[in-house]
């Protein structure tokens, strides 16, 4: 399943050890970060927001019932460890690659706000489940919160 | 306690039940939603993002140790149950009288997008503590964030 998914079993067990249920909820993620972060920044870094978005509701919706990602979000609402591993696990394998190899200043101001877009997207579309953003199609939510991440990016960030 | 914050126990009671402690996270609340947005709807339309930023922060780090907003989310993240009466309430109370007050279309889809970025920076900052946001000065997440929630309440979002 791991090895299908194309998910580093080591990389996973290093992140988040073997207790809580974490280290299997990680493994079914459908995710290769690397290979993710290879291919949000090929093409043209004008629409790298509305691909992050994309690429992000992609993964939230091949998971059956979002169950893994869920399951790591529950688990670091509710334990610090966890939390402290999901976010070693985020910054390190996805967002400060994404944001270095986007170019702008500041990489991880930039992939901390990067994070609190769309963390919170999946809080609002998965586990609040607020309409539209609910249901919305992903080409829809690209075009509205691609800029936003577009911008977090590779703008200027105040 | 609850008189004292503001907060009106009738309507923490419809939306929360007296169940999984909810009520009394949500009866210690620093927060008088009608007052908030009201707040927030006062002045120029064209500081409104960075005024909500500010606003959301000052709740959530006048709350000791963040504690009644963090018992929210972790109910609403563990229970579907939870998740419906804190997604009424968030509505209701607060997301839609601003959308609505803030004079765009389709104010439900702006009120849902402003979710998305204002829950997942309370993601980002209490529970996953991701630096520089988790210890950034509230007036710089206002400059940072600011524009987001601008586009998302005021201008063309797609």
């Amino acid at each position: 399943m791991a090895r299908a998914a194309g998910v580093d079993p080591a990389l996973v067990l290093h992140f988040f050890g073997s207790k809580d249920g974490l280290f299997e909820a990680a493994l079914e993620l459908p995710l290769d970060p690397a290979g993710v972060v290879a291919g949000l920044l090929q093409g043209s870094r004008d629409d790298l927001g509305e691909r992050v978005v994309r690429t992000f509701l992609g993964v939230w919706d091949a998971a059956p019932a979002q169950g893994p990602m869920l399951a790591l979000l529950r688990s670091a609402v509710s334990h610090p460890d966890s939390a402290d591993r999901l976010r070693a696990l985020l910054l390190r394998a996805i967002l400060l690659p994404l944001a270095v190899g986007a170019g702008g200043t500041e990489p991880d101001r930039r992939a901390a706000l990067v994070a609190s877009q769309v963390a919170g997207l999946a809080l609002t579309r998965y586990v609040l489940r607020i309409e539209p953003v609910a249901s919305a199609a992903p080409e829809e939510l690209a075009r509205a919160i691609g800029p936003t991440l577009q911008r977090y990016l590779t703008d200027d960030v105040g």
